[in-house]
């Protein structure tokens, strides 16, 4: 049986990956907040190297009261938002409802597990370089990649058949056997890269030139590895090396954290940076490097005028 | 016998000392670079809270073989310069010549000492506040006590003479009996506030304010007492709260380092940061967090165009 999408966050990640499924026929319906006037009248544009595709007759809605019960709802908002998600889901889910934050961070899940206690719950990695450059007009760059873990699913077989549904729009994507593991592998280049690119105000390419930041960001890394083995997720110090070969092969890019920080936008500090340092600490390794981004970004945050 | 002095760097810190001395009554010599024409036909000026005074016609050099030699030789250039030293200093010195280094960080006397072996030093620690404002015109701020201790005197009497010319010139000015200690209690000050204030492009009293950088900075703070106590230096752990109660006194303040940054002059990164850090590694303790900033120092400087 097909499955019901909801979108919820129609941006540079939500547009994408909504915009894919429906393209491919899935039925996606696209919570909006102030594009929502815009994608009604002329719908969605994806501009993408695979090739730029239009929606124009989108199922978008301002309200996630006048949308129907879905069978998955995708996650795509900032992590900023998430305490709204407690009042936002209910209303989109019948009781076999999945969840699926593609966030970046740790403890995303847990959180919401907390907000709704009965509800099926599931994470995703994204591996993407996306932008939304207007109103309903997103511009995919690169890569697209999709991991998909369970948080609590009693039955995981509704991620393959989501992982199916996104193979078939034309995005790679699989499920993780170990959703905790995927999110440690995806800090270890986050951490760095996330916030040394607003500390210093410069990009990933920047980085590893310069033979001091370039080191400080193995450092990290390894600090990140450090923290997630004393957390019981075992990872190896190889994996460092790997992130480290993969970056110097990408072309210059501006992490999302950098994008928040250049449009004064909210950074996404407390599941990227705050809690990985407690749950680390917690288990008694302190990521010390690590916490000396984590208080320059709070510095440079409340600076910012929102 | 009343003692010659030299001032290698008649700039914020030797135009203000060295006018003082020589105001006093001493016989001093200054060395200059830029201001050596101006200074010749106009003299220079030092505007103090302790009163403006105007040196008309003072001892003027733009090369050190021109001047006479030494009894004191108060090295007043920023550390960046110290590898000419061991050149520049042989014409000034007799045999008794004393060479006090009134620079900032760690290993300095140590670098001094293998570049001339046969040489009396001593460090020197300037509590001051003052600026360069254009050429021979120097104006000092606030603070400005002066603490002498020996790396090397056979007879450390001279010291005392020293300091004395220095309090009969109204500059307080004491001996330290121990320069390692003296120089690893102001590394505690330094460290934390030279580096944040560059990285985060800030003031002392915006880093003091901010709950994230106030923890920051009194967290480096500690780290460097480890590194003193590390290196055989018993340096107490509430010492870092006697500088935060300091700071917090402070009229908003910025640096040495972040006057050479916003002037995009070389920052003092090696004897500030990299010799201390090397030192207590060696010792076997890591400054982690003070590491952090060493390297983002490094990719800021490099960046820098001179």
């Amino acid at each position: 049986m097909a499955l019901k999408y909801a979108v919820i966050g129609t941006g540079a990640l939500g547009g994408f990956y909504g915009g894919k499924l429906a393209r491919s026929g899935n039925d996606v319906h696209f919570l909006f907040r102030s594009d929502y006037d815009f994608v009604k009248q002329h719908g969605l544009s994806i501009d993408s190297p695979s090739g730029d595709f239009h929606l124009h007759d989108i199922a978008a809605y301002r309200n996630v009261n006048d949308m129907p019960q879905c069978d998955v709802i995708l996650i795509c908002l900032k992590t900023i938002h998430n305490s709204m998600l407690g009042r936002m889901l209910p209303p989109l889910m019948h009781k076999d409802s999945l969840v699926i934050l593609i966030q970046n961070g740790l403890g995303i899940e847990e959180d919401l597990a907390k907000a709704l206690p009965n509800v099926t719950i599931a994470g995703g990695l994204a591996f993407i370089c996306s932008n939304k450059i207007g109103p309903g007009h997103i511009v995919h760059l690169d890569y697209g990649k999709l991991n998909i873990g369970s948080h609590n699913a009693k039955d995981p077989s509704i991620l393959q058949q989501v992982c199916d549904d996104f193979n078939q729009a034309g995005i790679p994507a699989e499920v993780s056997p170990n959703l905790l593991l995927s999110r440690w592998q995806k800090l270890v280049w986050n951490v760095p890269f996330n916030g040394m690119t607003v500390v210093l105000n410069t990009t990933t390419d920047q980085l590893m030139q310069n033979e001091a930041t370039r080191q400080l960001a193995y450092d990290m890394m390894l600090e990140v590895i450090a923290g997630a083995n004393q957390c019981g997720v075992a990872l190896r110090e190889s994996f460092a090396d790997k992130m480290m070969e993969l970056t110097e092969q990408m072309t210059p890019y501006a992490p999302s954290m950098k994008l928040d920080y250049d449009h004064k936008r909210p950074m996404e500090i407390g599941y990227i940076y705050s809690r990985p340092l407690q749950t680390a600490l917690a288990a008694g390794y302190e990521m010390k490097k690590v916490s000396v981004l984590e208080n320059q970004l709070r510095f440079i945050q409340d600076r910012l005028i929102f």
